[in-house]
């Protein structure tokens, strides 16, 4: 088997691969909008066809949402049994003015490092899925099969919360369990460094509603002698952070593990620029746990964020309003064996403790889940870091993600297996926004990339 | 000059009086929306020609916004010149499918204190004015002549923030001024005490913006490192009061007086039932300074209260946002000589001083104005005082006002004349909301009251 020859074909075939990934583009496969819901079932007919078109046997598989596109290719019985992920849905394209061309006219234009395709979904997650899909058919057409046993599944409703993913890995189960599941979905560390992702922040998310009076009050009747749960509301969650970051809440900290030596040394061989992460959103200060680093803060620190509050009168002018009750929405971004069931019992148990007479707090379960750091003892692990730093040039990393990533939890849990994440989206693609974009090099090295890793099974 | 024979007149002519109360009453002059101001038009007009055929010479005076009634009568050259001041316009209806009959059409029905008038206005303040029109009437055809000079201002913009009240004040400040004003749009201490508020507290209001990131960012990328605007305001305005009740603003209660010693004797014989005014509305205890009584809490100490609260995601399910910004909306009931721009300062300067690194505030003036205390050596206040002991078989009482009402700020400080405010609405007529109401004993014994304040004149 040759990968050289792999890796000549991937550059001579570099125009047809673009010109599918454009006809995948042009798929209005939005999941979130039931009017795009025959555009779903048309990309996944698409992705059926070009898998099949490689000798993968491919099927559309329904689900009371959008179907999930599930593959099969056969390799040699001592090769290892990998699951590739990736999902076909995208993002609504609102607001459409902000767009330099139809989000679904996929056009090659010139972008700020060279060549890009711009449209929805471009870099999430079509273009990368595809540079997967474009490894095999390249590797295939070289050298006749694949070296190792490939399970496919792609998903259609990543961007609406995923409501079948569970059920339908569960029914699966057998056929979908590999040795180990990539998952191409993430980018490169400060757009330029290859990385692999092996530790994953979980998240708990709690809305708490602080009821007072049973109606609103006028100031003027009732100011100073009635509870105004505002104040009660900020009293409280203004003491969640001490002066040094830390959270207050009793036992956050525990099963917060400090990271391994050679982890931190890795990460601080990364270079990472704070001020610069900071300053292109005007900031400059890190504002987690002053004794940590900032990668430590974003990557393996626990958080606790208030991300909405509401209460009283918040339209224009005033209205000198004693409202009934007050509302925040808290989150809790999670990191090795934190417990998710405990962080809420505290949560709850820590603002209930400090209400005063007269208040009661109501709250609400917004799902939560653990962190998860990858056993990166699978040997795939380093091949494929290998494979990333032939490819780049430069030493791939294993770095933390600061963000949630519930299929890899889900991979875990419902499979028995573990994820391996890398992707080679950057920074300024766009995703969710305007104008998103996908490189053409990190399109075309994103499949030289997963050629090589074949060829370390190979 | 006859105070049995007026007050026998009153008695007899209630039906009368109620019926013309009525029809003022079907005039939907509601100020706020502006396909009603032909109906508040039509309720100037209909008040002028009442005040006419009193023998009052009155007129509907153009403003920019909806019209003022003006009316003079003379008097004997030594007495006293008084001005009457109540309000025509009312408040919107809505939600209509929530009154037990037509807003606009006035019935008579049984209420939990005997009959009582229904319609929106009946209370607030219609039916408040027109026991002083009443009253004045009876005075006329029994004694023909009034004891007093007098001047009569109606406004219609009360419940729309008096738009043209302060330009007309300022136009017509010769005619206008007279030795006292009567305001009649207060009510009975807690719905049964006769009383006259000789202490309103002022208001500051400020809105005010904590600024942190230049968009909003995602708390997965950068929970931990990034300021969050919502965890600043909450750290600053959660501070705003400490354990005891007490504003932690720097110089807050300078100019705060104690009340005069027989003021509190008057209040403390009030026998203030605070459990039952703050049960009423699900609370049980005074929230404010815990060293001072509840009348001391909502009359005659300063208050600071947030009256709206938002920042990040508050819509259904959760987002996990971080901010670029957070808001609050905040004001302050001031009393005794609490400076309005010195308070403004200190709260501004206090936010500034406790923001962090990469945090800025911005803040919006939303009016301010220092609390009144009235002169109370007008013998009118001695004499009204007496005349309501008498009509209402209790002590009346020199009372405080939580609130603020402007115009008598206005009348002092444009007109150079002190206030004397009573009335005689319950706290369950329901102003402002639907089923609003006015009992008819009110209306009777208000009527009766004017009268008894009148023959304290002659």
């Amino acid at each position: 088997m040759s990968l050289e020859k792999t890796l000549d074909r991937i550059d001579a075939d570099l125009p047809n691969a673009i010109a599918r990934l454009q006809d995948l583009l042009r798929i209005k496969s939005i999941s979130t909008d039931p009017a795009f819901a025959g555009d779903c079932q048309r990309a996944a007919e698409w992705l059926v066809a070009d898998l099949q078109s490689i000798g993968i046997d491919a099927s559309v598989r329904p689900t009371p949402g959008h179907p999930m596109v599930v593959g099969h290719m056969d390799g040699p019985a001592d090769a290892p049994h990998i699951l590739f992920y990736g999902h076909y849905d995208v993002q609504p394209v609102d607001p459409l003015n902000l767009w330099d061309s139809d989000p679904f006219d996929p056009e090659v234009v010139d972008g700020p490092h060279g060549k890009t395709i711009r449209a929805r979904g471009a870099s999430d997650d079509k273009g990368q899925l595809m540079t997967f899909v474009e490894a095999c058919r390249a590797w295939k057409e070289v050298n006749g099969a694949l070296p190792c046993r490939l399970t496919i599944l792609f998903e259609g409703e990543e961007e609406s919360s995923s409501p079948s993913l569970v059920p339908f890995l569960e029914e699966n189960a057998d056929e979908l369990r590999a040795d180990l599941a990539l998952i191409c979905d993430t980018g490169l560390f400060q757009s330029k460094t290859p990385a692999i992702m092996t530790m994953l922040r979980g998240l708990v998310a709690e809305e708490v509603t602080i009821h007072a009076a049973t109606r609103d009050l006028h100031s003027g009747m009732y100011g100073g002698i009635a509870m105004n749960p505002i104040r009660v509301l900020t009293r409280i969650l203004g003491g969640m952070h001490d002066d040094q970051g830390r959270v207050t809440i009793p036992h956050f900290y525990d099963g917060v593990p400090d990271i391994d030596p050679d982890i931190a040394a890795q990460w601080d061989a990364l270079g990472f620029d704070h001020a610069q992460f900071l300053g292109d959103v005007g900031l400059s200060v890190p504002a987690g746990e002053q004794d940590r680093t900032p990668l430590e803060m974003i990557w393996s620190r626990p958080t606790a964020e208030i991300n909405g509050i509401w209460g009283g009168y918040t339209g224009a002018g005033f209205k000198t309003v004693l409202p009934a009750e007050a509302h925040a929405k808290v989150s809790f971004r999670l990191v090795g064996d934190q417990d998710p069931v405990a962080i809420r019992k505290n949560f709850r148990d820590w603002i209930t403790a400090q209400l005063p007479a007269d208040c009661t707090a109501e709250f609400k379960l917004s799902g939560g889940a653990g962190g998860s750091r990858m056993v990166t003892d699978h040997p795939l692990f380093e091949q494929t870091r290998d494979a990333l730093t032939e490819e780049w040039g430069q030493e791939a990393a294993f770095i933390g993600c600061g963000g949630s990533i519930p299929i890899a939890g889900h991979f875990k849990t419902i499979l028995g297996m573990d994820a391996l994440l890398t992707g080679f989206a950057r920074d300024d693609d766009n995703i969710h926004s305007p104008n998103e974009k996908y490189d053409i090099a990190c399109f075309h090295k994103g499949i030289r990339s997963w050629a090589r890793m074949l060829g370390k099974l190979a």
